[in-house]
């Protein structure tokens, strides 16, 4: 999903913003003039480092389940997470110090054991699939598509399933690639960057300068976080009832409502906008006024031609069967050509890195590398390989707990066989690797698209007859979480080995985090799933968008295209040889040029949804750009840390606002829009005088 | 009126904030050494003086407009006039000099006369009674009024007759005072507070760095003028039909709504909340909270009591005649103790004067004045005395005047008699100098207290069989545009006496503004009046609420207490000697105390209503207050800019709109605030599936 490009690109952006040059002094140096060295690996992972793990894990699964059951489009939280954690444990031992009975000072490895298990924990919100795989099984999805609307086809969330499942699949990844750590990171020396960037701001805020900032950018961000949060709050009064609120203001008329073209106040997606680079913000743009400025209302001109007038107009064989399979052909015409691009990436290099195994480990790709090892790359690999993780561990661990899930999933979805997760177990570790090194080359996770190849394959495998629908959902759950899981391990090692952090209490703490994501996030779910009604309804607050869209994968890999409406195959191919040529034209005229040309699969967003929140994001880049014409540094210092605090705020008070409609407590008042002519009817039915 | 309150506060605060210590080197040396000597008068008085004070009339006068029409308050307007006069002038003899066809320079003086033609005619907008005396006599609010609607007290406004009216009112101020400048400016050395501050703002635009800061203090004004006219033109979209739109948004819950307790994101009066000092803007808040959230409810259980339970929310036998009734009150106590103090002042001030008259023409109130004459007052005092004004033509023009208003003025309201008239003539030259020689001691003008008196003494004497409340509110006009004339061309005279303006030219280009506004005054009323179907009534966009507090003035002096409702009598003495005492202590007291008790004449403002405008410019105080305590410099220098800003461009988005209004065109949208059951009733009836 395009997730992670928003995720990759964005932190590549921040790397930029954040502690880029750390790297031309030596880091080590400085730390260890300044301070002592790293605890031993059971002082990294403290008591308070959990606590507080734990409380950002909330809240940011609270955050990335709002925005996958709104948009599906998360940018990176690594550096509101890596500010807040420092915030909390900071203002914690400052509090224990004044008391004088601090024991033991907060050192940058401690902070990259929270950040780890904090990224692991909320990472479950995503690749937990809530947004998509899972909550594409619910009845509530089912009825908006067409085909295999079957029991055999549906299952309802719910919580006890949702903790299993996700504890079942959730560790394997783990066990996949731990022993693989020592080649990846020393002896390939991939970059990681997410990771990298990571590692730097972290190392930037434990030096005094770095302390400093950092202290104001979290005073940044809690303005910020406040008044997102209070402004919420303030929306809440105007919405009772469906159509009321900030969140319906036709901004441009309600010619543009009507075809979700408005700006909905909301600022989480303002948020978004500023941390997402220009372009995913332009090609979504360009994406809605594509699709909803031009092809929706020309396609609907073909009205009972084309598809029946008769249907609804939430029908897969009308108007909305055009919008979610011209989104999914444009998503899949996108994934395959990155999921080739970076798999013969990966083959290349690794065909390098063996071919030059007996000369010395260079990094193949970055010719500015010397052959003479730095003094921080000596540190740092020291101390990475001090603390080890026997292999036998690894193994172990994941041939139990595939044994255990091969034994147990079939349990929970009848559908998906024992052998076909057999099969899955035995190819995973493979994919696993691909995708862990594939994501040190190029930051660029490709854990949706093998899901989705689990989908067609797994599905078309299990059959229509038997229920191939949810069994393609399900193997999609299995396949992602290994291998989303894997690369996000891998990451946080090259954090740690940048932050001297030992590889044990970053396996540990990564797999505390899963443990915790793997509660946290189904219960949050939960909490969304009772408290909204209409929740996963399209056109209702939490529409849940690519829930309907994985399941029509499913179904299109089951059935086959005879669910699509009049025209629609034909449509379908056209975009989704477009996504691939643009694609191509992308990476042939080199980055120069590239930067003006949309990405298909950020264009594919908006299809479906609506252009709405491409407005909240746009209008994030203009205040960006213009806050960059202003004054550059500031705007660079501080960006991220505004737009954590917008996207935070409102997300948390998602929270109390669940709360508030679990309790039955309602609105008061309802913010309406109604046309001049539709206006006086209503005044003249509430005043018949 | 509260108007002049708010006029003569916010013109010492901008005192302060402008050029205070100008005076403390020689600012005449200054300009002696950098440009030439002042131009004769007749070239002080340009043609393109005259097109930008024509333009700028036409500017002010909508927005002096709207204000009078919605809430009643007006603040000072100067800052931004001296701006845009300069600023235009600046402008265009930058264009002719880059065409090298400049024939002129642009001097302090020619900036004098203009911003004396603009204050001049805008001044109109105001004296002219648009919103109190002269619309007080129309049917929309003697409908709204019990007493006294039958047709003998009924004038309908009409451009003709209004426009013939201010033509025969407006210059015999000006005749009347004319002889005395002399013996007010050079001999008294009366201190006219916001005529001072307006020659330091115009000095201070003609030193180099003067025009540097006021080049960028327009930038700042255009800036806020752009966005407070598109946030109308944004607004205007919404507010298809009554009770739509974001000036009728339940910020704080629909209970609080209906007691007018809301945020109406009116940029306009944020604008005048900035400008206002803070007392005023506190002292409304008391006022609307001591008026509606208390006593209205209060009284308003007494319904059926009281007053019958039948009558309409609008019926002054009910709850809408406390809240007139006890409005009257505080404001004619305050009126009243003010009128007495003043008048004190001003007789006690003369007997000083006169008594030292053979001494040196010292002024008497400012004890640090020395004896020896500056430098600046030297060469002011002889340019002053330079171009003379023959005493012939100032008396020769009052008499004409007077005879040529004692015929028609009859014409025009039969029920005021040629003697009514005569007697008002004879003693208004007193009252005009008592009026300007009190405004150059306290910057205080009292011209709508001698309005008032004129209400009840002439209403009484023409009695009520002959038309008595139409008469007073006609005596009203009469007596206010003299007296209110005067003491602006006073203010003006100072102000040319200190940039070393021609009386002469001065007194013209009085009179030219004079002549401009008593046209387009009427004709901006008319446009209003033509525009808004529901204009006048109470609860609309523009309710004129002094039109109705006036004409009840006026029908109390001609029919006495008998329209008044139960208990009401005994309430409004309660409030009218409160508002004697509250000033009595504010002045016991002195100015450190006096600064926490709020004024009882802003007070009222709010009682009739509501709080809403409160709301706002307690907003802008807080701004304010907000901006000084990160940067006071800066909030100094721009606060009057940008607010002056916010109030222009709102003003003059009611150009456009009330066009739209009268072609026709209704906004597309209605922005509709209903409680969540009738929100449920509304969408059950919209679709009844």
């Amino acid at each position: 999903m395009e997730v992670e490009r928003a995720k990759k690109d964005d932190d590549l952006n921040s790397a930029d913003g954040g502690g880029g040059s750390a790297e031309e002094v030596s880091v080590e140096r400085i730390f260890e003039e300044s301070a002592d060295a790293p605890p031993p690996w059971q002082n990294q992972l403290t008591f308070r480092a959990m606590i507080v793990s734990f409380i950002l894990s909330i809240l940011f699964t609270f955050v990335v389940m709002k925005l996958n059951l709104t948009t599906g489009i998360i940018p990176s939280l690594n550096i509101s997470a890596g500010l807040l954690s420092f915030f909390f444990v900071k203002t914690w031992t400052k509090i224990l110090n004044k008391a004088g009975i601090l024991k033991q000072p907060f050192t940058r490895q401690e902070n990259t054991v929270i950040q780890t298990c904090v990224v692991a924990s909320s990472g479950i919100a995503f690749s937990g699939g809530f947004g998509s795989y899972l909550f594409g099984m619910s009845e509530v999805v089912a009825k908006q598509s067409v085909e295999a609307n079957t029991p055999l086809n549906i299952k309802n969330p719910h919580l006890g399933w949702m903790i299993g499942f996700l504890f079942i699949v959730s560790f394997l990844g783990l066990f996949s690639v731990v022993p693989l750590r020592k080649i990846m990171i020393v002896d390939f020396k991939l970059t990681y960057p997410s990771g990298t960037a990571t590692a730097h701001l972290i190392n930037s805020f434990h030096t005094p300068q770095g302390a400093k900032l950092a202290k104001k950018q979290v005073r940044a961000l809690g303005k910020f976080f406040s008044f997102s949060f209070l402004w919420g709050f303030f929306q809440w009064f105007f919405t009772s009832g469906d159509g009321c609120g900030f969140a319906n203001f036709p901004t441009f008329g309600l010619e543009a409502y009507e075809n979700k073209f408005y700006f909905d106040f909301s600022a989480t997606y303002v948020g978004v906008g500023m941390i997402c680079p220009y372009l995913i913000n332009v090609s979504l743009l360009v994406g809605s006024i594509l699709s909803w400025g031009i092809m929706w209302p020309l396609i609907g001109a073909q009205k009972g031609k084309w598809y029946s007038a008769d249907l609804s107009s939430t029908s897969l064989h009308g108007l909305q069967g055009y919008k979610v399979f011209i989104a999914i052909a444009m998503i899949l015409g996108d994934g395959l050509y990155n999921f080739i691009k970076v798999l013969g990436r990966t083959v290349v290099g690794l065909y390098i890195q063996f071919k030059n195994r007996d000369a010395l480990p260079v990094n193949d790709r970055s010719s500015s590398t010397t052959v003479t090892i730095s003094y921080d790359d000596k540190r740092r690999t020291e101390l990475f390989l001090k603390d080890r993780i026997p292999s036998w561990i690894a193994v172990t661990g994941y041939v139990v707990m595939a044994i255990v899930s091969i034994i147990t999933v079939p349990h929970i979805f009848p559908q998906l066989r024992w052998y076909h997760i057999l099969t899955m177990y035995i190819i995973a570790p493979v994919l696993a690797f691909c995708n862990a090194y594939g994501c040190g080359l190029t930051d660029w996770s490709l854990a949706s698209t093998y899901g989705k190849l689990a989908i067609f394959t797994i599905g078309a495998w299990a059959g229509s007859a038997n229920g191939g629908v949810l069994a393609g959902l399900a193997a999609c759950g299995v396949m992602m979480n290994i291998v989303s899981t894997a690369s996000d391990l891998m990451q946080d090692f090259k954090t740690g080995y940048m932050t001297l952090a030992s590889p044990r209490s970053m396996f540990l703490s990564q797999a505390i985090g899963t443990a915790m994501g793997c509660v946290i996030s189904p219960c949050v779910f939960w909490l969304f799933y009772k408290a909204f009604p209409d929740f996963g309804q399209t056109g209702t607050a939490y529409p849940a968008p690519y829930a309907l869209v994985y399941r029509n994968m499913s179904i299109l890999g089951v059935e086959g295209f005879s669910a699509l409406p009049h025209n629609c195959l034909m449509i379908c191919y056209i975009f989704f040889a477009a996504a691939v040529f643009v694609n191509g034209v992308r990476d042939a005229v080199g980055p120069n040029w590239s930067r003006f040309i949309p990405l298909p699969m950020a264009m594919a967003i908006p299809f479906y949804i609506g252009g709405y929140f491409t407005i909240d994001m746009c209008v994030g880049s203009l205040i960006l750009f213009v806050w960059r014409k202003l004054n550059r540094p500031k705007a660079d210092a501080y960006s991220s840390a505004v737009a954590s605090g917008l996207i935070c705020g409102e997300g948390i008070w998602t929270l109390p606002s669940s709360v508030l409609a679990l309790a039955g407590v309602k609105p008061p008042i309802c913010m309406k829009f109604l046309s001049g002519a539709t206006n006086s009817k209503v005044d003249s039915f509430l005043n018949p005088s």
